[in-house]
């Protein structure tokens, strides 16, 4: 690319006045806008999504929709002729939810209301017959732990944690309520608690529950814990406040079955330079089962291909080598993420970058980063290096890299020190579809999908250019 | 506000790292937090907008969804008690699109294919039996004129001129194509065209048309003018290539009637100290007839009156007089503006600011700002002076103030030295619902409005404490 002499007036203006050290550089500038006209004119990552969510759709780890999208990728990758393209084995849980659930609460009355519900990921089923008790309604773990065992004891706890809708930013928000879905049977458990409702993590106010993984200690007895949307939850707590007391019917039919084996998906441009220093893009492949895994996470998945494309398309011959990585596992178990970092360290790769793209396909805001000696000089030294890039970024919205964070399926490289990234988009509208049965195609924009391409691409070309 | 101590450490922090000259000026942003906790937690700006799309409706000047819309957001400023609220007269067109418009291609098989059109704001109608004509496509003007009289005499111009999807901003793109809407019936007509058809105004291939303002000129002949989704015009222009010709039948039953009277409604709060000194935050309240006129504008107008509503409930009594004003006629005509900026001359009203918000009420990324007197000292203090505020908006995601900009409906009280602000939005999903049938109450997101309703109370507030 660098012998490539034509020049974007644009882009020349904006570095010069912008960026003094970096003139020695100008071809970057080149490249990157061929990056950007390639993606905004030619970009296959919406089509490629179409398909996976609609050809494709639901990918639950181990549900044949999960193997499809292992296959599809996978010959996707080939067909663009990337250098390898590769599946990682992984032995991943298998759950399945079954026949739709049904949630009813019957109060003083004797009437019945029926509300929306969902298993959570992980959860047991209740009796075939369906569960009967009474609910109790907590707030936190604190005001559990303070009506005790006699009061919580063969009872129904129904978790009405808020998101705090003060928060500006929804992710900060999910941080703060997550623990009452993912522990919450267990610490109902711990009372004597004979099921869990957990209020759906979403700051709007809406008919459709979200789903999610929960957890169980293995000392402590299992009981079935289910998700109720927002607006039942409001309604269910005034009924409380009203009526003192309600009873809580549901039936789910969830079921765990024995580890199957399936696969990260792999595929490589190889460095021409420094092969050995491996920079990652990737999202994770398996999806919840309510929809089509559109935000979460083909977007992701989608974008991290795209990037490799463009690479392949623009005859752009990164220095080091570049991998686009789709995880298996994400939602209810991070086996991918895990199997990937084992295998890395068991060949002694040297990953020098871990980028993610996990939070929606929505238009990019930035990264997050997290430098894995964040506290030696090491870390700042990184971080400085690509604040150096940031003007590059700027003009396509791309403005904040003050965020500490990373990925989920990332995560397990950190003992590695391998840095860690994550694609910071806007998250406003985040969790109207984040894990509902409303996470499909139509709720991504090209767009705002492009931009998140484009800049993810510039960050890999750059890291692959410069190292880090 | 100012006797409150209850202190924000996030933003102390904040403000005490970045900001080093504002720290006696601390309780702005305990002010500030409690104007974002307001909105975010009792906001009213989305059940008013609510209101307006589905209980009023369509707008478009002159029409009685407009003069009901007059009347509520009339009552409603009175029923929030702000000091003043009043009805502006003003002479406005008055266009009407009559039924549903028809259009075909009729190609060499003597095939014919349904097309995707409507008129263009302002056009005459077609003879009522329709009209047919030869097709002639050219991209832009340097085309037609190219083809000159001769092979444009007769026909029916059809401007397929796209948007450019290499630019980053969809609005640049669209102050590229504008004018092929807007001059396109003029400049046809010059060359002996019979009608103009013009490719929508749309980044996106989709099969619903944008309607817009086009102008004629009285000293040439008026043609009628349509607009044709971009999906058909791909598809008609394929069809021209491939066959050579084609034919066009269409039928629209546009009318214009006599002017009649309507009105800006203006809500105020009266400045405690320098009730003279005006600050004006706006939109507009008219809008295209296709849908509810949701983005386009009632966004704009409902984060107005949100604007006024906040500083009364946390009973803020602003230094500066501030104002709301619901501007009649942007789209077809501007009287509103006109007529608000000759009645401020009138009464030598000093306005140090005029915002608009006319860009979609979509999650904030910054202000444009034009300060009359930019080429002067004076412009650049103003800026600055904004610039010194910039970090109380970054958290909310509005970090860009380097665009230059202002909105329609203020830019005639340039020529009085006001200097103009926009909120400018995330614009990347703008152009699928600007001035189309999808440009409904759905289409926006609770909280992407809540932040704009912030970020322009912010900005409000800040310049009614301190001035320009």
């Amino acid at each position: 690319m660098k012998h490539n002499k034509i020049i974007y007036p644009v882009f020349i203006l904006l570095l010069s006045s912008q960026i003094s050290d970096i003139r020695s550089q100008v071809p970057d500038s080149v490249v990157i806008k061929k990056i950007s006209d390639e993606i905004f004119t030619s970009g296959e990552c919406y089509k490629n999504l179409e398909y996976l969510c609609k050809k494709i759709g639901p990918r639950l780890t181990a549900s044949p929709g999960a193997e499809k999208a292992v296959q599809w990728t996978n010959e996707l990758m080939k067909n663009y002729g990337f250098d390898k393209v590769y599946l990682q084995e992984v032995m991943v849980p298998h759950w399945e939810r079954g026949e739709k659930e049904v949630g009813k609460v019957i109060s003083g009355s004797s009437k019945e209301t029926a509300v929306n519900i969902v298993a959570l990921g992980g959860s047991i089923a209740t009796p075939k017959e369906g569960m009967t008790a009474e609910i109790i309604e907590v707030k936190d773990f604190d005001e559990l732990k303070k009506l005790g065992k006699e009061k919580v004891q063969g009872k129904i706890v129904f978790y009405n944690y808020p998101f705090d809708v003060k928060k500006i930013m929804p992710f900060e928000m999910y941080g703060a309520a997550g623990k009452y879905r993912t522990t919450g049977a267990i610490e109902a458990a711990r009372y004597g608690a004979v099921a869990s409702i957990t209020r759906s993590m979403t700051n709007y106010i809406t008919t459709v529950p979200n789903t999610g993984a929960m957890h169980y200690n293995d000392s402590i007895t299992k009981i079935p814990a289910c998700a109720i949307s927002t607006q039942d939850a409001e309604w269910l707590s005034d009924l409380l406040k009203k009526e003192g007391k309600a009873k809580f019917f549901f039936k789910t039919n969830c079921q765990t079955f024995p580890d199957v084996k399936s696969y990260n998906v792999i595929g490589e441009i190889t460095g021409t330079e420094k092969p050995e220093e491996i920079i990652v893009v990737g999202g994770h492949i398996d999806s919840w089962d309510l929809a089509e895994g559109a935000h979460d996470d083909g977007t992701g998945c989608m974008e991290s291909i795209e990037v490799l494309r463009v690479f392949k398309k623009l005859g752009i011959k990164p220095k080091r080598t570049i991998r686009a990585v789709m995880f298996m596992n994400e939602e209810n178990g991070l086996k991918g993420g895990i199997e990937y970092a084992k295998q890395a360290e068991l060949k002694k790769e040297k990953h020098i970058l871990a980028i993610e793209s996990d939070a929606g396909g929505f238009t990019p805001r930035g990264f997050t980063m997290t430098m894995n000696d964040d506290s030696l000089p090491g870390g700042s030294v990184k971080k400085e290096k690509i604040l150096k890039w940031k003007d590059y970024f700027y003009p396509y919205g791309a403005y904040d890299f003050t965020r500490k964070g990373g990925g989920a399926d990332i995560s397990p490289l950190k003992k590695q020190g391998v840095s860690q990234m994550e694609l910071s988009p806007d998250n406003q509208r985040y969790f109207i579809i984040h894990h509902t049965a409303r996470d499909t195609f139509e709720e991504v924009n090209k767009r705002e999908l492009e931009l998140s391409s484009i800049v993810l691409t510039m960050m890999v070309y750059l890291v692959s250019e410069y190292g880090l």
